[in-house]
């Protein structure tokens, strides 16, 4: 069984009754699938209690994004939770926060912006200009009240992680980060809830992202050169970026660079993928 | 005796050696004059350790302003804080924190802006626009780093209070914030850093200052009309500002305002002196 929370004042009230079991933390705008699951399987593994986070956050879609079109799933997103909740150990909990407001997440006249800046100006940043803030704002909330020993993000928004990394670190937050691998269908499509939006068509033209993202690694790996390569891929008006950086900071590859990331946006009708992959050169 | 550290691992170190007890920050640029020292007596009274931070944070001042030029005292500021902690409880401590340089307060790469919106539109962040994320960034760091019970500050940098309380509210932070009542000269000049810039005359023509903000005090409590007389002052064009705001949220005071803020800036040369009044009606 699930404990569900629509409330902040009954969450605050469980939360406290916590005491010193620890904590860990998935957020999720809902609408869930095997990577929020995996996500929520790891915490369990790590935590006493998980707190799933359900939430879409106003703040981090832009005026012409798709907010009001977001999908709201909210009884499909508890059963599957719940069929987690159903496999694990008696003394290990998972508790949902759902709030059906914003005030459940923003106090009263919330008027705060935190911006990290550095590792947000390319990739989504330079696309979609508030995107970061409303995400790092967003996630600061989150902690505050949910007050995790760890919390849970997916590597498939990449930059999204780094930002949250850096946040972290320049705020002493004293909660710990882990990312988890991207799950990807059995074609090798990274799994999104915006994967719904394809048609049977754009299903299959989708599979070029990591087919392509693959190519690249295997350039990367065998030392050979990936740049014209990609500026050929670039002719397909598609790729919204697609890029090879430095992992830690997103930054042009340099003598120092052991971790690449693979990393792309590709868009498809009113559909933007992303996925990446890192890879990792010795010596 | 007062503890001085300048080095950040050294005070950390210090810092978690505190365990229990309780501990007041009073943050400051320096340069001590009375007002400060009224607010460490403050934190003396109230806590077991209070914690004097001492630097001059570049993010908030703006590019064309005095950064270069404003005055440190360290020498001067230590004998001040020494002479306080003659006169205390051997139980009680005062230690200082200043260092030496930015690393001792931002962390390596720092990139994180925290920027409060709606009570930093108007007075002082309207001109000195990026002056309040500089400061509720800063206050963040050393919040982060003293780690207080209470955090004291002045009521002469008034909406520097209102910035600090609403951070300290939408980000749930675990810190108190007292503020102290503005000291002034026998004259009845607040007491600022930047006095000392004044020449003699200036000194004279500053006292409209505190008075000119007496009469409109006088003006609200007899329930006369200050506007106009608001209205005929402004013709003196040093005055950055001039205004009766609502205290709680510097809105235009309307039905609901018991306490009125009596707030202005004036400018004497290239100096810009503050003030204010707060103003309680009943009924």
């Amino acid at each position: 069984m699930i404990k569900v929370f629509t409330n902040r004042k009954d969450f605050d009230h469980y939360r406290n009754s916590l005491e010193s079991k620890s904590v860990g933390l998935v957020p999720t705008m809902g609408n869930l699938h095997k990577g929020h699951i995996s996500l929520i399987e790891q915490s369990v593994a790590d935590n006493d209690v998980t707190i799933v986070t359900i939430f879409v956050n106003p703040k981090q879609f832009g005026p012409t994004e798709d907010f009001d079109k977001y999908p709201r799933t909210l009884d499909d997103d508890l059963a599957k939770i719940s069929a987690v909740a159903l496999l694990i150990v008696a003394t290990k909990d998972i508790v949902v926060y759902a709030p059906r407001t914003n005030d459940g997440i923003y106090p009263e006249g919330f008027s705060t912006n935190i911006s990290i800046s550095g590792v947000t100006s390319k990739l989504e940043g330079a696309i979609r200009t508030t995107h970061f803030d409303g995400v790092s704002t967003v996630v600061y909330r989150l902690f505050a009240i949910t007050k995790p020993h760890i919390a849970y993000f997916g590597q498939k928004d990449f930059q999204q992680c780094l930002v949250i990394k850096k946040m972290v670190k320049d705020l002493d937050l004293p909660f710990k980060i882990k990312v988890m691998p991207i799950i990807r269908n059995s074609e090798g499509l990274a799994l999104s809830s915006r994967n719904q939006y394809l048609s049977e068509s754009e299903r299959v033209e989708a599979m070029k992202l990591p087919t392509t993202l693959q190519k690249i690694e295997k350039l990367i790996k065998t030392k050979q050169d990936y740049k014209s390569f990609i500026a050929e891929n670039l002719q397909d008006k598609r790729w919204d970026y697609l890029e090879v950086l430095d992992a830690e900071n997103l930054e042009t590859p340099g003598d120092k660079t052991h971790d690449y990331v693979v990393i792309a946006a590709y868009r498809l009708g009113t559909t933007r993928l992303l996925d990446n992959i890192v890879v990792t050169v010795k010596g």
